[in-house]
């Protein structure tokens, strides 16, 4: 078994992460220093969100060469919410190439509030990973299929995403989303009076869908598997299966990593470093590109709207580990780790 | 001579870029490309910088470890004006650490024009790269000292940042600015109302200091030595000079990524994915980190503010080479050069 | 005769405007006058409105003790539009009083476009002479009723503002209105969002009687009538009949005064200086309090909105005659005529 | 003297207010309800204006025929603030012509606070009551007149404005507003900034005039006779001095009564229906025009920046008077009383 443990510790340095083990039991310790974090609280605005126990908390990741880590609740079910934002603009871009898509949705941060009722300077939603935006991508997915499979076609592509592991729909989310959507209402009609919307667009059509894309569910584990997919140029590092194009897979990390977290997205480039994106559920699908993704959850939320945990989860990784985008510049002499 | 040939041939390969030679060629390619373009006209706010002559166009390059190219005007002096905003703030970052910097200045990317008289939720300005944050950068810089010593610690900090190149001052643009500056006056004004500013900041002189440092001379030669120092994390390449902490490079590169193209900010970051800032002389500073620092200068801007020619020849190489910060993603089969 | 006419003349002493004979030859120049101005254009939103004859130009007046005078296409029927946002609000303010109107309407001026998607500082519809405000005022008119019974109710209460005169819907305008309308849903689900309605209230029902409001068809002579009506005080002049509450119209002339002409309001309170309403089918009603009401009806609108006959019209009026609010300040000296 | 009584009381009949003793009677008592508000409290933006003693309380009139009654601390002086822009309005408009005026300045509510940094959709002001706008209005006021004699010119116009009675000037004021001016300097660059200034208008100079005239000092009974001037059509009921045009003061009136009271200025329109102008030293300016001018004054302001015993004081005195604008509507059966 010495004999074994040296060759797999051999083989083991052909992986992305070679100390594997030990980068495993330093996120195990930032999770737990996270899990006593007890500031936020949980969305207001839907009951199912409202009701959601506080102190669910679960960190799963998965290396581009198919390593996996979880800890914590990983195994519990939770809707996606503006998580599904990059997925969905991901898959639209891939559908219909970046020019088609950015005819109608532009790619800066909107220095407001997400749902803000305002457009960009050449009268377009300001990015996709906003709820103007979002709904925009919504509209350009296969506008010329029926309801039902316009619904089977992004669950099918989500489930590629996700690998073999858990997604579900959520309708009682569903449900209260429409009830409590009239801030998406007015956003919707406020594009279509400013003909932001391609023709051919159905409003109803168009937002219903949008709100299904956020009453999808999934797990940590298997958003884990997502974010990895991102992370590996858009190849299924466990299936192989190449869903996204390369292309697809760069423009939406480029829009995570300036949009992705709300008001805070500034403030998480600058001292994170990495795309990422987060939900009203209390989920972070965090990429570090080439090397691995993350599914950060907890319910409790900031001010901003980002989970608590999720977001100092994120800073103690940056910094223990030389992941922020211009971490690797000539010259840094810190003492940060390279995994 | 063969010989010689030969050794050189084999010690390139440790430079940075190998393939120095045919990595020239393909600049050169470029560079005679953009210069047909004939879009764009000069900045009209003051006279100096209105009459530069339109067809002024060039390119500049310095790599981390010292390699020089050069085509065109390059040594033609202009004013580095909005190109001061990332070298300041590297400076003032260096000086005071980030925590002290961000108590007054954000992080993010304003949705708006460079100097709409507005702050950002927590009453700052937005960013450091736009006139607000700019202002309170300048603010941040030296405060104790004298008008005069403050500007020869700054002189001498950039003298550091260009090496050996021309720096110089032009007074005239000085004047012209200060008479021009109603936006900025009403801004300094606005900020101190609001308490923007650290106690004891003298309004007059903080403006004055910072229309000094948009008044500075360099070449498109003396700005490729800049950008190659913010390449090279703060060391610059040709002098050996720790003149800038890695951490404050850092920062200003995320900050340049996504705020550093006026409007045009979030485009650029989504389509050549580099860390780069303009001014209204037509300067644009472009950093291809751990590689290659750019100066390119010509008058003509777009819409947006930005040099006509700068910003094709930034699509141009990103299009030709693997420089976006997400080129390198796995999976990406793109047949772009990796110089 | 001769005697009969100084009975005539005795008698007419006692009405309020006691030359009758020589107003309506004053009226009938200014109508004249204006018939010339060949500027503006008809609204273009909906083809019922757009395809009006741009020629029509019709006025009317009704004076508080009954006389009446018109000239022009004064049996035309038009779609009375904004027109009807006073009339409604009267008659809301004489069922609900004052304070409960105003629990959840501004009093102010917007300072911005009629349709704009903004709320005070109050969080309320700024006035209830603009779409946000005339949307909540009809959520407040017998909001317990059915569809049918509402409007059954509304157009009773017109019928008696206009006493015998003509009353109509449009119903090809009724489904355009509906049509056209993202912005007036916009604004409604902001308003929702913002719990700016009473409790219970339905908003796809409350926006088909506001668009029903709307499609109400009047002609320039029984616009005159409700004109008239209101500078009565609330007594229609032609049958006696207490319509309004005396509170209710001073509130509707005073909101008339400052929100009536979009974004004219200010301009035409310091220089016509009467309360008055425009709508974009061309009309507006103007109010001499206790003197006249005139209905003037002329399709082609200038950039604000307003008919530009109408318009025109009132200039000349208050050029001619002491009608402006403070016309008659003591040591004014001018050789305006008091009719 | 009983015959003596009778022929006073005949004589009297000719007053505007004929009930002279009796309409005091109710203006006292009015005072002493009003005097037990505690509520509200000093500005705090300059000590000189927030160490006032909160107790002062002052009611002070002056009938257009030069009947006075003054109930409180009548003979206490305060700077006039605010109150200065409808008389150096007035004295502009009789000066240069409403229409020039106008070219500069707007004629509408702005729907936002009175310091906004912002302009209407025709880059004017908004309005003269604003700061925006009564900077303007200082520039227009002998422009090329020196900045001692321009002072000499404006305080024989205010002297003239207040007959016999008191005006001085406050200089600890004046230089307090100078230190604390930030916004109004903002204001003043953005507004050369858009070319908002007549060509050849000195800035500093014209803040300086501005910061000036709202030192100007008053007493309750010298204000009183300003607002009877307005009242009286611009003829000073004490003296009979013509000092200003009927048609100056028919605009100032208007503007009064759209912007006067800050953002309360609609409910006032609303509620009271008269023109006033209120400042931060607690002084409102109250006009019934043809009647009787008001000035009253006591430091503790309400949220809105008006003096919290001047409105109550205003709405008792509608309450009991008919002096609301629309209030002599026929048909009202009020009990109201007509003085």
């Amino acid at each position: 078994s010495d004999n074994l443990e040296i060759v797999v510790r051999a083989f083991s340095h052909s992986f992305v992460i070679p100390e594997f083990r030990s980068f495993c039991d330093d996120i195990d310790k930032i999770y737990h220093q996270c899990k006593n974090n007890q500031n936020g609280q949980t969305t207001q605005y839907i009951p199912q969100l409202a009701n959601k126990n506080p102190k669910f908390w679960a960190v799963s990741m998965c290396t581009v060469d198919g390593q996996r880590y979880s800890v914590g609740d990983v195994k519990e079910s939770f809707t996606i919410q503006s998580c599904s934002k990059p997925l969905t603009y991901a898959i639209a871009c891939a559908e219909n190439g970046p020019e088609k898509m950015h005819q109608y949705i532009g790619f800066e941060p909107s220095g407001r509030f997400f749902n803000e009722l305002c457009l960009d300077y050449k009268n377009k939603p300001h990015n996709p990973m906003i709820n103007s935006g979002a709904i925009l991508t919504a509209a350009l997915i296969k506008p010329t299929l029926s309801a039902a499979d316009r619904f089977d076609y992004i669950l099918e592509m989500y489930k590629r995403l996700a690998g073999s592991e858990y997604l579900g729909f959520n309708n009682s989310v569903f449900l209260s989303e429409k009830e409590c959507a009239d801030r998406n209402f007015a956003l919707a009609y406020f594009m279509r009076e400013n003909k932001c919307f391609p023709p051919g667009t159905k409003l109803q059509e168009t937002l219903e869908f949008y709100f299904q894309l956020c009453s999808l569910e999934i797990t940590a584990e298997s958003g884990a598997v997502m974010a990895a997919t991102l992370a590996n140029g858009g190849i299924n590092p466990l299936t192989g299966d190449p869903v996204l194009t390369c292309e697809a897979v760069r423009n939406t990390l480029t829009l995570m990593h300036s949009c992705g977290m709300y008001n805070y997205s500034g403030q998480f480039a600058f001292k994170v470093g990495l795309p990422a994106k987060s939900g009203v559920s209390g989920c972070i699908l965090l990429v570090v590109p080439n090397t691995v993704g993350f599914c950060l959850w907890s319910p409790p939320l900031d001010a901003n709207g980002n989970s608590v945990r999720g977001v100092e989860f994120c800073s103690e990784l940056v910094n223990l580990f030389k992941f922020h985008h211009f971490d690797n510049l000539r010259g840094n002499t810190s003492t940060k780790i390279d995994p």
